[in-house]
């Protein structure tokens, strides 16, 4: 397995690169990509002690001088606090217009490094590298990059792509389970959304909750059609003024859900599939899906390892707030998006309050 | 007077409109444009004061949800924590992806309120209504949006265009007289780098340091040949991969020097001044350019009320370094802006050291 998936974009494309057992020849790739002499590397301390001394050495062996941002784990440290740390670290090596930072690690991780590179001398060079199945498959492509606000997720952030992202497969091996599954979310997702086939595909597995169940030919499927399905939304939609929407879907309520538990009791994938479950049975509650078509996706979540219920204790008119702050808001209106068919989502504002407290009543 | 001015860019173009006496017919301007439903403006005390009266009731009474956010004034609180500011006020009042972010003050305010815009929601609507004549020469116009960083000028930042530009050239009649000779730097750079018929306009007025003593018609010719001037040159190279960096004339010296005196003792304008100063006699050391030509653009810059000496106190050394930090370093080798002849420069990184020492010291 070792594919490229491109990501073409009006402004600037780039490549994806799935391939087992190169991280350790990123050095390699940025070389020929002509990003400057400097690199910055932002990673946590987990993923550094894994995987740093590795891409350190290969970034100096190509040649580059490298600096480090060892940021703390967990959605709770995506602030401008930590921005601000990668800033200082940016300056005390006199980072340039054509340096680098490379995010290593998940989607906090990602995001945070792609909004420190965005607004550093107002946009330097930005390569993702990620660790997590969430981050590879959703998270480090389309140029969504960002931080949290204390009362809302991903509320202040950029547009901004990255120049490159490596794929290493091999990374996942260290991947806890939880995380794992929580990527599996969004790896579903795409499924309901955009690909009734790999959909089917999924299904068909025995096993879909931890990488020792899956088969390599399922998990290279896995990779390659989830970024190929992200990369097809985003080319066709960069900056979300019309369907790349559509690659909301679990995250209305899913976004509420983990922010009202503090971003710890529920994390992001979590949150997409309890999310999903929620935006199926609306949809079904709306008469737009079949309760068999629901049943279907209900199952795979459940294969992946994923609840589909509520964390106990959620108020739901507290969740039902929180949806007020969603930046997918418009004229006052939540917007959801919802299922039409496996493989098939519509968007729509015309979502009765009644009926999203009754389907989460039931999910309590 | 009235005219527009066409900024033109691949992504998104926009109209610079010079029209006297509009303040109060910015609701009708953004209602034509069709900018959401909700807007913030963000000003100073000292500006809200003055016009933030006539400009939420125009918004008001073109049907905007308006609320307002008032920073205190001055370069030192141009930074994060302002904009945090902004973005609760923007939470609190739920602005929308579609909502729009007025800027109602001088380059401070301007560059604030562009980089929340940028930032917020990943990005929503922006229009500047500059009220100081630097803001409506230069900053105000081509898309950078930014803060300081406490060890550097606009460090922290994002390229985002507004949707409109309104100025109105009474508003200039409350200007400070040092704030208006501060614009008048920027107005004479655009002389010496772009526009020499331009340039010997201003050699042919008898004053140039106060508003008072410039004809209608100069005032005019100032506003609209420098917005003209910004816009081509924004117009050809958005993000700065080349020929913008023209416009930077005088700001390698001038950054250093307003840094090193917080920001308070040299305003921007002033540093750009001592820094056009600086350039020339690089420029002149160098052989590129003419001991007459130095002494016409500092003829024109003394004219304007400006100075051409250091400010008392500062160490040179302190100024080199400080030049390092500069978001012009490339290699690390600092790049110089310098004339070869009025109305037209060129971009080197090939000065000495003792070269900037000796023309320092003589500026002392």
């Amino acid at each position: 397995m070792a594919c490229v998936i491109n990501v073409n974009l009006p402004q600037q494309s780039y490549e994806i690169a799935i391939a087992p057992g190169t991280l350790n020849t990123l050095g390699e790739y940025l070389g020929k990509l002509n990003l400057g002499k400097k690199a910055l590397i932002v990673s946590n301390p987990t993923i550094f002690s894994l995987y740093g001394e590795q891409v350190l050495t290969s970034l100096k062996s190509s040649g580059f001088q490298v600096s480090t941002c060892i940021l703390p784990d967990g959605e709770s440290y995506k602030n401008l606090d930590s921005i601000k740390k990668i800033y200082d670290i940016a300056l005390e090596n006199r980072l340039e217009r054509s340096s680098t930072m490379v995010a290593l690690g998940g989607g906090v991780i990602g995001d945070m490094t792609g909004f420190a590179a965005a607004t550093w001398l107002r946009g330097i060079n930005f390569v993702q590298v990620p660790t997590t199945l969430l981050a590879m498959v959703d998270s480090s492509i389309g140029g969504k990059t960002g931080v949290n606000h204390p009362q809302g997720k991903n509320l202040i952030g950029a547009f901004y792509q990255p120049q490159f992202v490596l794929i290493d497969p091999e990374v996942l091996q260290t991947l806890p389970v939880r995380e794992f599954r929580a990527g599996m979310a969004e790896v579903i997702k795409y499924g309901i959304i955009w690909d009734a086939e790999f959909f089917a595909q999924m299904e068909a597995s025995p096993h879909l909750d931890a990488l020792a169940n899956i088969n390599p030919e399922l998990l290279e499927t896995i990779l390659k059609l989830s970024c190929q399905a992200k990369a097809d939304v985003v080319g066709q939609d960069e900056k979300e003024a019309g369907i790349r929407a559509i690659l909301n879907y679990g995250h209305t309520i899913g976004h509420a859900v983990e922010s009202l538990t503090g971003y710890t009791q529920v994390i992001h994938g979590e949150g997409v599939g309890i999310g999903m479950v929620a935006a199926g049975q609306i949809a079904t509650n709306l008469g737009m899906w079949t309760e068999g078509a629901t049943a279907r996706q209900n199952t795979v979540i459940v294969k992946a390892g994923l609840s589909t219920q509520l964390p106990s204790g959620l108020d739901i008119e507290a969740i039902i707030d929180a949806l007020q702050i969603d930046k997918k808001v418009k004229a006052g209106k939540v917007r959801f998006i919802l299922p039409t068919e496996i493989g098939a989502v519509t968007i729509t504002d015309q979502v009765p309050k009644d009926i999203i407290r009754k389907v989460l009543q039931e999910m309590m």
